[in-house]
């Protein structure tokens, strides 16, 4: 099981967005997600993803708030919980990335961009200012979202007609 | 790092707590605490507190609530990461519990209990039906706790004069 963080960083209604690009061998490739990475020895999550967004866009995270867990499985995988942050509030000058290409964008654009089909949904809950919550997303090998279940047992959200 | 749950099961005013007195080598050896253990491969943290609930309880949880992330370092330890849990919705019937004692507290006997420091912290927050939080948890070899922060860089809560 892996452990991540992952931030949706905000200012004048734009995310930043990393175009992962330059990675190699990487799963997320191609794809538009926000900037974060692996939780390491004793960090809270907190601490982890303000390590990350330095290093990923040499901004400095004052405030991030944890919006979300979200549990993701896929066949063949062992699998990953990432906590899912929004920050609004930060300092410092943004700088290039060696993952990919960062990238204000503003969030009426946001969908029509390459996004993971789990992310849609998370993106569209993170915009609302409410309550935390938890998804678990079951992915198929080829990337086909097969299941979304929102705060374990409750609020499942229904299986897609075509899976 | 390890990851897991813990879940605070309330009934009329009471918490079911777990006097763990029955296991070897136990971390927690005499001290009182909620139900839970370790996540394992593929499952989101509701899928573990559920599965932990069963095994230690015999009782179903139906809608357990994540109430928190708590962050947990001890000098010399690789440190945890617990998702903590409050359910008040459940069904089956009480069994025993291998690892210790479970008894039904009331709220207001249960600060009298040997429990650790930190505990209380986040025993009296989940109180409050409010808003999720974190909490990162730095504790000394002897069980001593050093520092508590609340909400990552946020509302750290103030270190203690005899530390």
């Amino acid at each position: 099981m892996r452990y991540s963080t992952l931030c949706y960083i905000e200012r004048d209604g734009k995310y930043l967005m990393l175009h992962r690009v330059r990675k190699k061998n990487d799963v997320n490739r191609d794809k538009w997600i926000g900037v974060g990475g692996g939780m390491l020895e004793g960090e809270s999550p907190e601490e982890c993803v303000c390590r990350e967004a330095r290093e990923e866009t040499g901004l400095t995270l004052c405030a991030p708030v944890l919006r979300s867990v979200v549990t993701f499985v896929m066949e063949g995988d062992e699998g990953e919980i990432m906590f899912l942050f929004k920050c609004a509030d930060f300092s410092g000058t943004l700088s290039d990335c060696d993952e990919g290409v960062l990238e204000w964008i503003p969030k009426e654009a946001l969908y029509g961009l390459d996004l993971w089909e789990g992310d849609r949904i998370f993106l569209k809950k993170i915009e609302n200012p409410g309550e935390f919550f938890t998804l678990k997303l079951e992915y198929a090998r080829d990337g086909r979202l097969l299941k979304a279940v929102e705060n374990g047992t409750r609020g499942l959200i229904p299986e897609r007609k075509d899976s």
